[in-house]
């Protein structure tokens, strides 16, 4: 593998960092610094590349939202978790309740609030937050994820909207029961602490039909993890996710926190960490650092 | 006065209870007599004419939206009420969220549940439910008002909508604390027990720009009265309020236990129980009885 | 009757013009004097003050949908008019569609263009564009009211919007036939020449139930007047019609043009003239100068 | 390849037929035979498979889409259609005016009917009708696609809602002029007569970027190619695109004449014909269908 090519890419993303912003929403998320970058990548014949901050832990935020999908459909099966959530993107914002109010039985996807919320609540008499966050160690092959209680008391200091949107769908007989604690799981999913390498290897392992890159062992079932790549393309970017689409053509999922998860399948884990933000919520250096990367290796998935 | 005309009002409304239905959304409502219906008329000139059920308690509900709103203005001033809720019909069911959510700044007006949630959350600081309870006596002439602890609990128990609207009037900055207060405080006040003949005094208070029609004392500001009876003109009727302007043209609000109150400027003050109700969640007796009285003795305001 | 309130209330009015703006979305309504201000008032006892600029003419705009809304309810009769078209004010701006498209049975109220879209169809078949100025000349007690076909033209240049509405209401069979036609009729009915005192005339009908104030011939069912007042009260001001009902409490109706026609029930019509706007669309001198007449006469429907 | 797997899968979609219904919105359409249904599959290797009524003729509706944005993308380049019209799926169903009107910018992507009719009115200074009807025959390899008059006339007899759409895009200017023509180009696209194996032929040829199977020629620029695969993915199923790329992960468009254009990156081009749609318009008999083939010959994107 041709590493000038990862650099070249990583100058394109770190062009992109002062149009953005970081998140400022959560004073915790704030402090980020602005100018970091990290891109790590790890590929099927097990090569690595690190390039800038990939150590650095910082919050998985929406990513989160895939770990407790794979999840969900590991322990409750397809059809008992996509009874109570849609697979279709909704054209909204990540946080809207619009959609929801309006269209009464179920929300768009598990990959916005309303779906995320459904689905920690699927979770909850499953699996505790502690076998959700070793089962996150487990797929992103790193021990070191621990718990971000900072920024967890931050969020659910800033909760209001979430727990909107909670209440709602208890009102509409999607959460059965546990709001407060559904609100609190994903939350905590949330907060956990990540590096661009984990997300490489969470990548990776999705990659390989959810097989541990190293050990050979299957982590994840593989249509989990195909239905989870396939929900990353076409709703993993908010509602930028069809022009990500078109333009890079790579499954991603993002994160407030600055994160980028991606999948070249069969081939390549791609983990980003760049806090400064995009108006959507997507980190900035993400897009051109990627669309560089999809050129240059003909990454698109079409 | 000719009671006649108010004995075939009150079969007119007596017509239309078939084709409505008891509230079944909280259990203690249901267990409502359908057929039950009670007409209380009180004149500036002290007359008053009681038929049918006209003693019978039952609870406020959103009537007790018109109460709230009356204290609010009273103790928090206009300009502080309506910087944090509007005045306008909104042309949708009292339960959306929708219109909130994408007008932001705030809720439409102060008899959909989340102006009345609004409103609950700024008598907050100013007023205990126990000193609501004495407001609410003092303008209904009515000391036997009590508070129905079964169908509070039956309320709270299923809240989770307008908790929802709570949290997320929370967190557009327009709720500013107390939001489990907040919503407690407007449950509460739904669920005072009163009679027709308390509805109809209420009214006659309103109808004498906030005099008490027998001491001459002035119960409440007459700015207030009038801003009161313009808003249920214009929105006492949920997404049916400017139909029944039309056909009837008399200030009412009406609330799902069944009531509804209303005022003939200068002249009348009308109390009708009635739980049957039709598909906006109104009295169903309530309009052939109104509409009928309306035009025998030429009550419509234009 | 004092006609130093008059000239008071006159002041208010101007004083609020530098905060308004001329209607410019067509160039034709662009050319008017920003500051003219005209106050016309005709009482029931045959007085008549005019002051400022009471004789300009200007078109009708907005306030022809209460002219052809009382023409349809005479000629097609009340339940025709109400089966294609609700009673309900909207809570969203005059030219919205989204309400429409939504709520798939019928426009919410005559006052949107929606509405008044389809009672010109409804009217078609009925009276032709010369019979419908013949009938804004009857009621207005003014002979000289002319078409102005450069406004005219310059709507039909800018038409698209109304169009759209148009078809869709065709989509949805409320227009039943003849799309263009009815477009072109209700825009004809905008362009209609009035003055000041035109719309002070047609007050004064209104306000004596529909009578000629000189020779008392009924020009208008006593119904059609007080529906038609009604409906001016709770929609008449567009998406403002509930604060200005509260803060003014007189029914009236607005024009892009700058008219303003307001009843005072039984008393008194008046007529206003200033093209300064506010952002909702309305004269802006309106409502502080009918705000303080409300005030000081007494006007206040409640 | 072994025909007895598409055999096998053409059965499955035959089941599904009679939970379906014909197209009634138009008569035309509605004369189509309901139990209808050809399959129809080319391959890189050159062979070719055909089962059932493959060469029936019938309208392409929607599918044209994908032939327009291609020609657009062609002549006017990419950055000028998507100034026009966005790539983001939209989470509401083809015809909706809703989130055009709210969302005032452009069309959230070419596979609705207002993203459609903006191409069609970029297209028009471009390319005529019959260079369209040329362009769509190359790309299908099939000379004999013919216009269908009587579908045509049967269409704008019908065609209320989308010249609302169109005119609604005139007025946000995003169609500057030629609305009627725009509206008249779109319908005739959709009324030109394909059969299974011209869409089977047309896959192809997106599958293999752009190239002509037989002589190798570039009837496509590659990148075009992959810009309309990743669209039919990500919105060429209506409002169930979500659902059908994780179910079945073929990137494929619908029309309501019953066709279905399946593309298999680098491998196959499938044509399906089959009246019987779902309730949003879907071939009923195509998604067990091409699940079948998706998951017995791994067909899945990912």
């Amino acid at each position: 593998m041709n590493i000038e090519i990862f650099e070249k890419a990583f100058e394109k993303g770190k062009e992109a960092i002062p149009l953005g912003n970081v998140a400022t929403y959560i004073p915790e998320l704030g402090k980020a610094g602005k100018n970091s970058l990290g891109l790590s990548i790890y590929t099927d014949d097990g090569q690595r590349i690190n390039i800038g901050d990939t150590q650095t832990r910082f919050t998985m935020q929406s990513i989160s939202k895939i770990v407790s999908l794979a999840a969900a459909l590991e322990v409750c099966g397809f059809d008992n978790v996509f009874e109570k959530v849609g697979m279709e993107p909704s054209g909204e914002a990540f946080n809207s309740l619009v959609e929801l109010d309006l269209n009464s039985n179920r929300p768009f996807n598990p990959m916005i609030n309303s779906g995320a919320l459904t689905v920690a609540s699927l979770l909850l008499p499953k699996m505790s937050f502690l076998d959700l966050a070793d089962y996150t160690r487990l797929i992103c092959l790193d021990e070191e994820i621990t718990f971000n209680e900072a920024v967890y008391k931050s969020e659910m200091a800033n909760v209001s909207r979430n727990r909107a949107i909670a209440y709602l769908l208890e009102s509409k007989g999607i959460i059965e029961n546990g709001v407060e604690e559904s609100l609190s799981l994903y939350t905590k999913m949330c907060s956990l602490n990540v590096t661009a390498e984990s997300l490489a290897n969470f990548g990776m392992v999705l990659a390989l039909e959810g097989k541990n890159p190293v050990s050979g062992e299957q982590l994840m079932n593989p249509k989990v993890a195909q239905i989870v790549k396939t929900i990353m393309l076409t709703c993993g970017m908010y509602d930028g996710s069809g022009e990500f689409a078109v333009r890079v053509g790579i499954p991603t999922k993002s994160g407030v926190g600055g994160g980028l998860l991606s999948v070249v399948d069969k081939k390549m884990g791609i983990g980003i960490y760049g806090p400064s933000l995009d108006e959507k919520g997507n980190c900035i250096a993400g897009r051109p650092l990627l669309e560089y990367l999809s050129k240059e290796l003909n990454l698109h998935i079409l």
